[in-house]
């Protein structure tokens, strides 16, 4: 135990529990969020809850909130059907859902202040998702500056920090730190169509990246799929 | 009707309602979002209702946003008691909601996305609230910057904004402006811990700086009091 507290975002996924891993490595007490927040598949919060105990979070929360009100998204919105991957594709894709990375962020921010936590790690990353306009570094940058700014913390001249261990990996890379870390990615769910049981749908963005990644790595892939 | 879009963050208090006033006054097609974040008064969010639709807002949508899960504030814990009014208090006050500034423009960013809405409104101040870090004008700048990184919008070039035009008015001018464009401010709530029927306590500091800023301005309070 170390009084270097650090919120970890966590989605049930692959991603961020490599993120989780890397930062008790570095000797962070992690508390762990997620988000309920009308996702299409549910399985996703049980995998964050089930990765957060497997790997002895010090609290594991999960806020409400409900994104599906704005709408805009295949992740949230039942009238927008999810695509199947393409390579190559351009642009801004529809499992985009509006500014959730600065949502989720912001909600971090305020658990940060409240436990007095001055790190929030978050596993977005530019090689892979470089359609989505809130996993650039930029962007990360000017979310911590504002964050300095909206906090006590900072108003006391303390520095929060917006980490980002995943930012210039690629999928391969990210599979093969959390298997050196000894990380069980059985537990995790990446589709963003997943079944109740966790089990994948082996077409969507997610799922696709997520395979390619395991191959890449040679490391064997526990994921469970749809019939 | 025009097709300038913005979105106004409202509460039902006296503040947010000028904003409104003042956004439809400039021209603005207007979509009024609330937040039921676990608020100990849940008579604002009926007045942020009552308010949306007398001045005849485009669309009004409330976000269900469970912040009373972090904690940390007397407005969304009920085991911090709300403190009465103490003039020339110093620091930040306990009725501060951690990041609640930021989480809020944030759902307000992914609607504005969503709707093609360029403008955001809130009602910040930074004369009577300056104990609040998220109150300030460097601080929205620091918010518009990062909004602009993480958007669609501001990927391609176009430019958010968002508009505080509270900031440097102190409270009688804030009613004298709405007063001016003939806001009706019987319909709003602005205490901290009204009753279910919108009726205020008279002592926190929200009711005080009302209450003084209707005195200055020489306009009639219609705020009704609990017994």
């Amino acid at each position: 135990m170390t009084d270097k507290k650090a919120i970890i975002l966590v989605s049930g996924g692959l991603d961020s529990a490599t993120v989780l891993a890397m930062a008790q490595a570095e000797g962070f007490d992690c508390y762990t969020l997620a988000f309920d927040y009308g996702q299409r598949t549910r399985s996703e919060l049980d995998a964050a809850a089930v990765v957060s105990a497997t790997m002895r979070a010090r609290a594991h929360k999960v806020v409400t909130l409900d994104l599906g009100t704005i709408g805009g998204s295949a992740l949230t919105d039942d009238s927008i059907e999810v695509p199947d991957h393409q390579d190559g594709s351009e642009g801004i894709p529809i499992t985009y859902v509006p500014a959730r990375n600065t949502t989720f962020l912001s909600i971090a921010l305020g658990w940060a202040e409240v436990l007095g936590a001055m790190d929030i790690f978050i596993g977005v990353n530019a090689v892979d998702y470089s359609g989505y306009p809130d996993c650039r570094p930029e962007y990360i940058a000017a979310f911590e500056a504002m964050a300095n700014l909206a906090t006590k913390a900072g108003v006391e001249g303390n520095k929060l920090c917006i980490q980002t261990p995943l930012m210039d990996l690629s999928k391969s890379q990210i599979v093969e730190r959390g298997q050196a870390l000894g990380l069980d990615y059985s537990v995790t769910v990446s589709c963003y169509q997943a079944d109740a049981d966790g089990r994948a749908c082996g077409t969507c963005d997610s799922c696709v990246l997520r395979a390619q990644g395991f191959v890449a790595a040679g490391v064997a892939d526990p994921t469970r799929y749809q019939e």
